[in-house]
Order: C-alpha cells, then sequence, then structure tokens
C-alpha cells in the first residue's frame, strides 16, 4: 500500500513526522510507498539530520502550508500548492491509497470533501476517535468534522461507526447510541429525536439514546452525536483525564510518604497513563469521503505518528470504505421500504 | 430564614434526605423554618426512627410524587398535589424563601417554571452546576434545563452565571467564556457565533469562547452553554471522573506491592476523591426564577442535602435574585444602547 503523509502542519515540524513515518515503516512490511508532503528543502535537511534512508519513501514538494489561523474553505482556495491539498491530490489521484495529515482539522475536512467527495448515501464525512475507558473503547463520531448536523447525517454516522467499530476494533456487534440528555426515546432535541426514529429502522444494534453517564461504563460501543457536540465532548474528556492524572501527581509529591507510596505503586499509575494516552491511536480517521484520509494530532509525536500509519494501513486493509458504501446502502434501502410501508397503510 | 424541602423525590427514601436536614440544622442558626414536603404517614415515621426532633421542622403534606418517568409538563398538570408542585407553592406563597428538591428535573423545572415565572429580563431558568477543577472550580450553565436555547439564553446565562460566581463563589471578576469548537470568533454554531456577539457588548469579564480543553486548566469561572450540550458535559465529566477513580483503585490492588503503596499514599487519593465529590455542593441552583430554587441530586445522601441547604442559605442570604435583576437590566440596557447607536450610524 501507498501512503501520502503531509509532514508540515503538526506542532513539533517535520522532522518528528519524518521519525515517526521511520518507525512505521520498520514494523510494517505492507507499506509500499509512503510520499512526503511538504516543502522539499526542509524535509531534505530533516531526513539528512535523522541519517534516515528507505527506498519506499518518496518527497512530494508542495510550498505552501496551511496554519491553525487560516480560515479553512477560503485557505483551501487560495493556497492551491499546500501539503494538505496535496496530499489530496495524491489520494485523488490514485498515486496514493491513504492521507494522513496533523493539520489544520478544517483544512483536511475541506480539502477532502472539495477534492474526494463523499462516499454514495453519505452527505457528510465525520471523524470517528476512539476514546479509552476503563473496561473497554468506544469510537465516538463526529467529533469535529462538521458543526451543523441534520438527523440523516446522525443515521449515516451510525452506520459508518458501526462499521469502523467491527471492522477496525473488533467488536462483533457493536451497540450504537446516540449521545443526548436521557435515555428515554423522548429524551433530546429535535435533531436527536429524528435521529433516533431513523436509527431504530435499519439494521445496526442500535441501543437507543445514551448519557454522558453511559460513556465510561462499558455501556456503548459507537456514540453518535454532531461535530459540535462530539469536539466539546472529545476535548473535555481529554483535558479532564490530563487534568487528573496532573492533579494526582502533584498530590502524591506532597510528602516522602506518599512519594514512597508512589514509588511502589507506579506500575498502576503507568498502566492508566499509557492507556489514556492519545498517542495510542496517534489519530482519527474521517469516514464517508471517497478515499482514505486520516486526521493525526496536531500535536502529534513520532509514536502518534506511528500509530497514525498502522491505523490507516488497517483502514486500507479492510476496505472499510466499500463496506461502508454497501452498509450505507442497504440502511437506504431499509428506510425507503418503511416510507413505502407508512404510505401504503395511509392508502389501506 | 424559611426553606421548603421536598423529601420524597430522592432515590434513597425521605429518612436520607430528613437527616440530611438534620445536619443542616445542627450547623445554621440562622434557619428559622424547614418545611418537609411529602406524605406525612412516610415523613412521620422516618422522624419517629431517627427521634429527629426540632421545633423549626414542619410537615406539609402533599399526596403524590413525580417520579423520573414522568413527562414533566403533562405530570405537573396532573398531579397537582405532588410534593415539588406544593414546595414550590411554598415559595410562590412567600412562606417560604427557598424549596429545594432531589426529585425529576424536568418537573422542578417545569413546576417552577409554571407558578413562579421567570425574573424581569429574563426568558429561561438555567440550571448552574459548579465543577471542581485541580486548580479552581467553574459554573457551567445551562446545565439542563432548557433543551432548545437562543442566543438571548445564553446572553442571559453569562449575567447570572457571572452574578453567582462573583457572590457565592467569591471570584471578584469572574471570567465568563462560552463553550465552542475553538477560542477564535468565528469558531462555533450559530447559536453560540450570535451569542458571542452580543455578550462583548455587556458589561461582564467575557473571555471570548472556550474549549473542551480549558475546563480543567483554570482558564474560565463561569462555562455558558445549552443545556443540550451542558448536560451532556457534566454528565461526561462525573463518568469519566468516577470512571478513572474506580480504574486507579483496580490497578492499585492488583498485588502486595502496589497495595502497600496505596496504603502508604492514601490521603493523596482521599484528597482528590473528596474534591471531586459531587456531595460537596449537594445541588445546583436554579437561577432567573422569581423565587430560588435548588435542585439537589437524585442520588443526593445525606452530606449532599445537608450540603444543598447551606448553599440555598448562601443564596438567600446574597439577595442573588434581586442582583439578576438588576444586572440583566444593565446588561439589556447596554445592548439597546448599542443598537440605537448602530442605527444613528446608519443614518448618519
Amino acid at each position: 500500500m501507498r501512503i501520502a503523509v503531509d509532514v508540515m502542519g503538526g506542532d513539533f515540524g517535520c522532522g518528528v513526522v519524518i521519525e515517526g513515518i521511520r518507525l512505521a515503516l520498520e514494523q510494517n512490511p505492507r507499506i509500499q510507498a509512503i510520499y512526503l508532503v511538504g516543502q522539499r528543502p526542509g524535509i531534505e535537511q530533516a531526513l539528512e539530520a535523522s541519517g534516515f534512508q528507505d527506498p519506499r519513501v518518496q518527497i512530494h514538494h508542495a510550498s505552501e502550508v496551511l496554519t491553525m489561523e487560516d480560515r479553512p474553505v477560503a485557505a483551501i482556495r487560495r493556497k492551491k500548492d499546500c501539503s494538505i491539498v496535496r496530499a489530496v491530490d495524491l489520494v485523488k489521484s490514485g498515486k496514493a491509497e491513504a492521507m494522513i495529515s496533523p493539520g489544520n482539522t478544517g483544512g483536511i475536512v475541506a480539502a477532502a470533501t472539495l477534492k474526494l467527495g463523499t462516499l454514495p448515501g453519505v452527505e457528510r464525512p465525520g471523524i470517528a476517535t476512539v476514546i479509552p475507558a476503563p473496561e473497554n473503547e468506544f469510537v465516538l463520531l463526529d467529533s469535529g468534522a462538521n458543526i451543523e448536523s441534520k438527523p440523516n447525517h446522525l443515521l449515516q454516522y451510525a452506520v459508518m461507526g458501526h462499521v469502523y467499530s467491527r471492522e477496525i476494533l473488533g467488536h462483533k456487534k457493536p451497540r450504537v447510541g446516540i449521545l443526548s440528555v436521557g435515555t428515554e426515546a423522548i429524551k433530546g432535541n429535535e435533531l436527536t429525536l429524528e435521529a433516533f426514529r431513523l436509527c431504530e429502522k435499519i439494521p445496526i444494534n442500535f441501543i437507543g439514546n445514551v448519557e454522558g453517564h453511559d460513556l465510561f461504563r462499558n455501556r456503548v460501543d459507537v456514540v453518535v452525536c454532531d461535530g459540535f457536540v462530539g469536539n466539546i465532548v472529545l476535548k473535555t474528556c481529554e483535558s479532564l483525564a490530563k487534568g487528573m492524572l496532573t492533579w494526582l501527581k502533584a498530590e502524591l509529591m506532597k510528602n516522602y510518604k506518599r512519594q514512597l507510596g508512589a514509588l511502589l505503586a507506579r506500575n498502576a499509575f503507568r498502566a492508566i497513563t499509557r492507556r489514556m494516552d492519545p498517542d495510542g491511536y496517534g489519530g482519527a480517521p474521517l469516514l464517508g469521503l471517497n478515499g482514505n484520509v486520516m486526521k493525526a494530532h496536531g500535536a502529534a509525536r513520532e509514536r502518534a505518528i506511528m500509530n497514525a500509519v498502522r491505523i490507516t494501513s488497517d483502514t486500507i486493509q479492510h476496505r472499510i470504505n466499500r463496506l461502508i458504501t454497501e452498509e450505507i446502502a442497504t440502511a437506504l434501502e431499509c428506510l425507503a421500504r418503511d416510507k413505502s410501508q407508512v404510505a401504503a397503510n395511509a392508502y389501506a
């Protein structure tokens, strides 16, 4: 498989991204080519500094970089030679089977949607983020691709999350829930109430509404919501988990007795820190596009990039997009059949 | 001061609520009367069983109870003699200065809004929940009173949260932010974008948008959002914090070495557990109503009820509602002045 990586958009410069790619290539013999997309002089310098040489690695020059301050859609139109756009172009032309970028999320969504388009039956792409919980892990989508969603979009997220959870995370029959303010079918806002009615009719394991309380209690595998709510939930969880660990550390350092205790129990803390570490996934796929696109964390370090490459490779291998297309088509057929049945009953 | 307490709606029965009231009365000599609202036989039995006698305590019989399964507005109309409605009636008639209920949130919001009405200039009440963070604590509102909000409502929440944070939590100049998906003014959905423009014009310390990442990093004192987002964020935080502590406990019990470490460091864990404990506040006020209404946790135990009584007493003493009315009026004047200036400029 061949993967394009935008090496420019990360917080730590292209050297860190390239080092992550080196680790990924060491582990993964299935990768035939990696295209490093970005400013050639900087990339060449980083390659030389690290002494990294691999015939599978090629540089694809792109003169511009999209910054976090750029307004996505306008910037994509203005900066035609930016690394995100060039990496998407490689997917569009078929030269690469997937692209990875740690850059501006809005820019990636805009470039990928404009250039690749969505899969048949999918109206909007959604970012599917895997969140670790004490006893399991769940996929949250959309975690920020689309701010204003419609019920149909949530239905499509439900199907896409179902496929992703089954194929990549190995849940045979993922429990899919809509994130709302109560578990009863009558609880929610206009968007979730209508999405609930749609999701009941399609062949997935739809468990109804889930609340914030359910997320970390192993009650749901796929959490469906609009991108505004999803982005807030994702960032709140990251902030709270990090805050609690920092806080615990500060409390443990307060006196010698506690420090000794912390030393004896250090493997317990390590187990938790490792599991909560966002670098374990390294990124989140943008599902629903006519091409494989992975958003890596802006603050991705070497290990995160390595893992983002690994997950991208899994996604390609499982042919997620073909499965999404098929299962979206089945879901839409179910809804159409239901609609015509309702109409028939009305005439009967 | 005189406070009505709905003793029926909690998860653990009226005995626990009554015991919490006993603790509160022991601490607080300013309380002149507590009305126990609910089914007389059960209350008398609980009082007798606990041997609790205090001349300040009076029973107010209410024959019905609103359950968690009841649809709020319909149930309030149907169950006219339920404890929530009767407790609100005591506030409306002036017999009590405040009411506390651990019952159905929707029922409390509906009964209080219908019977008491909102303060001048306030269109919707909001639940203001205090959330502990490592270095500070912040108020989240609305955390679930109103599911569908308008920009004006968020503006009013900003003013109410500002007053509450200043008066009850002692922040001289609380930092007020709108919860959104990016800190830039251009980030957000229709609701938050317009609310941002309004909040810029009023005399509070408005710091703009805040993200999920900012919540547990001591960057904001008042977090403004609609009740759908607020309820999800609140419950997600409770679920994650609880999940992490349970998980840590499980890891620490895995072998003798870790257990010994945990024993030595136990005060560090206790400090965190105590601070994260929702019983420390015991409840959240429903701000913006023409009367003081406190929602206690459904799962409130004795200590939570005691603290809910304490905070209610603080709220009465600080005359929060008078201050909210004044500062909402000032905010609305600012907006009106700004509007007429814009109009004048257009003609100039």
